[in-house]
């Protein structure tokens, strides 16, 4: 295949949490380094809301990844030791099907008619990667951000099916703070008319509706320290500025809409709010008659790593906090590591040199 | 007047800081209490961005006003010691000139040719108000949020008019996560096609922009910890859900809603877009060559209060924190309260106990 991805065909018909089912669906995903012939030495990646499976570069694509600093030889997630999977998530555009694809019944796009998706969907699509690959237990599974609660999802719904865990700037459950941000976020894009029930197309997009959404969503992937430092209240140039009322005059204001433009038109709407939805809902609660304790208590596995950045407004340090307290009382042997990194919730993207650290220190220690 | 306001007709021209000038323009206030001889007991609120002048009940107006805890005989500014003056800002439309009035040279409104505007235009209104009082010099000057930084500017404009003042959850300039979120606010007016560069009216009108300009504001005026206890995941009632796509699902969306739906229409989004440019632009270095301490070593008070909440992330306490040091290495005598009130930046209209215990105690010992 000339595509750097590969595809997993999942179960026909595969049954959705919430009720219904996906027929002659897939989901994409890359891999790195050698599958050793015990199998035991995989390591699989669940992802954040918008990120492919392209987390590093590799033969079959040099482009650098989202995670280009952690993973690759020599690196934190060593792939001379590792065999790294990442999977992009059920319902993404990146690849896997999502509300962009061709429902078989109809020959024509899901749109909203896709089922409601939930993050155990795509923690169980991942799975059926991980099985279709021989793998019986997973050496680690790493989640960051919203593949952090899949991963949790994961464990949860597939015991004895891993060993170790990495749980990365996530959380147990959304918060109604968080709620509020996504909420508004999907708002933006179900209020711009071009929008249109999920019926747009390229001539008539929901543009604003998704720049809107992306700069609210940098906004608190970020933190105010890190742009005191960096941004403070450093004025464009006048040739930088728009000359529409109210246009753009501080340099914050160019970066929110430089990360604008490389978003949108590169994310499906509609699988941006199927995602952002299945983000909310999760909650391992539900697992544990509605105690966080008693859901994480379900999941038993050897050794966790649990990560959390205190700058981070999105999935707040208490929630990591949980995460591990949880893990713990089920019995893993739990290391928590609570950074200081400016950049906020994106700190695991960004502030490398710290997460390699602690996972690297981690991944040594199995 | 069968109105609670009064009106201040400001100097013709009154001459703007960036530029331009207003005809015929004028300030709308209300009083509690007596000024007394001396005409030494007078008090000036300064407000926020969207309050209006009816700080609380008052002869003429009997309804509870947005300060109504704080305001009144016995309260914290106890009306029956303080000739309390409460202005609503230049620019706003809640009976001041703002671009929704009618320019007296046109006869037309404004609308986006009404001057730039500044809160050190803010602040020059209001003490053309209190000088036409007779009040040569205020016993307290109190600022709020936006009105904060207007009283900042009120103080360094105008020396030796001002005993006492109170800072209430301000800052001395915009950090730039809070240019953002306001930068953020704006865009979804501009970019809502029916504010029509500002040339709206009743039959369109940017009430989809405006709403996530209000919900986008109310996210950041409260806090996650205070939403963590009051919403928690809880679910609207499926009879409280609406029918349409993607729609509102847990109480914190409702209650969002709930707040947009009330703001909307209420405030004129040109009005809105000034008054929110203008919160970007203040910086009280500008006095002090690019330095905040030194901007505000020229204010030269006798005493003062600051106040600041640890759960305000749009002005966060170490803002407070510089204003109080600045305040002191200009010679003031000043009294730092830092609450943990899980309000939020909105903390000052909701915790009414402690901000009250702090606001009373000070203004009983000037």
């Amino acid at each position: 295949m000339s595509d750097a991805r590969q595809y997993f065909k999942l179960p026909s018909p595969f049954a959705m949490k919430r009720g219904g089912a996906l027929h002659g669906a897939h989901v994409a995903y890359e891999t790195w380094g050698t599958l050793n012939a015990a199998r035991d030495n995989a390591v699989l990646i669940l992802t954040g809301l918008s990120p492919s499976a392209h987390a590093a570069a590799n033969d079959i694509d040099p482009a650098p990844g989202w995670w280009e600093g952690m993973l690759g030889p020599g690196k934190a997630i060593d792939t001379t030791r590792w065999f790294a999977i990442c999977v992009n998530s059920l319902g993404s555009d990146k690849g896997s099907t999502c509300p962009a694809s061709i429902d078989p019944a109809t020959g024509e796009p899901y749109r909203l008619t896709f089922p409601d998706l939930s993050l155990e969907d795509v923690a169980n699509a991942a799975q059926g990667v991980v099985a279709s690959l021989g793998i019986d237990k997973l050496a680690c599974l790493i989640g960051c951000s919203m593949g952090g609660m899949s991963a949790l999802a994961y464990m949860v719904l597939h015991p004895g099916s891993v060993h170790a865990h990495i749980s990365v700037d996530t959380a147990p459950q959304a918060q109604p703070f968080a709620i509020a941000i996504r909420s508004l976020q999907r708002e933006a894009i179900r209020l711009d008319a071009h929008w249109n029930d999920g019926q747009y197309d390229n001539t008539r997009y929901p543009d604003i509706g998704m720049s809107i959404a992306r700069k609210l969503g940098v906004i608190t992937y970020r933190s105010a320290m890190e742009w005191n430092g960096r941004f403070a209240r450093i004025r464009l140039d006048p040739e930088q500025r728009e000359g529409q009322p109210f246009g753009f005059e501080f340099q914050v204001e160019s970066y929110l809409e430089g990360h604008a433009q490389r978003f949108v038109r590169t994310f499906d709407p509609n699988s941006y709010l199927y995602l952002s939805r299945a983000s909310d809902w999760f909650d391992i609660a539900e697992y544990g008659n509605g105690s966080i304790m008693e859901g994480l208590k379900r999941i038993h596995i050897e050794q966790a790593l649990v990560i959390g950045v205190s700058t981070d407004i999105l999935f707040p340090l208490e929630q990591q906090e949980q995460i591990a307290e949880g893990l713990e009382a089920a019995g893993a042997n739990v290391e928590f590591v609570a950074l200081d990194s400016p950049q906020g919730h994106d700190a695991f993207l960004v502030d490398i040199e710290n997460y390699s650290r602690a996972i690297g220190g981690f991944l040594s220690r199995i």
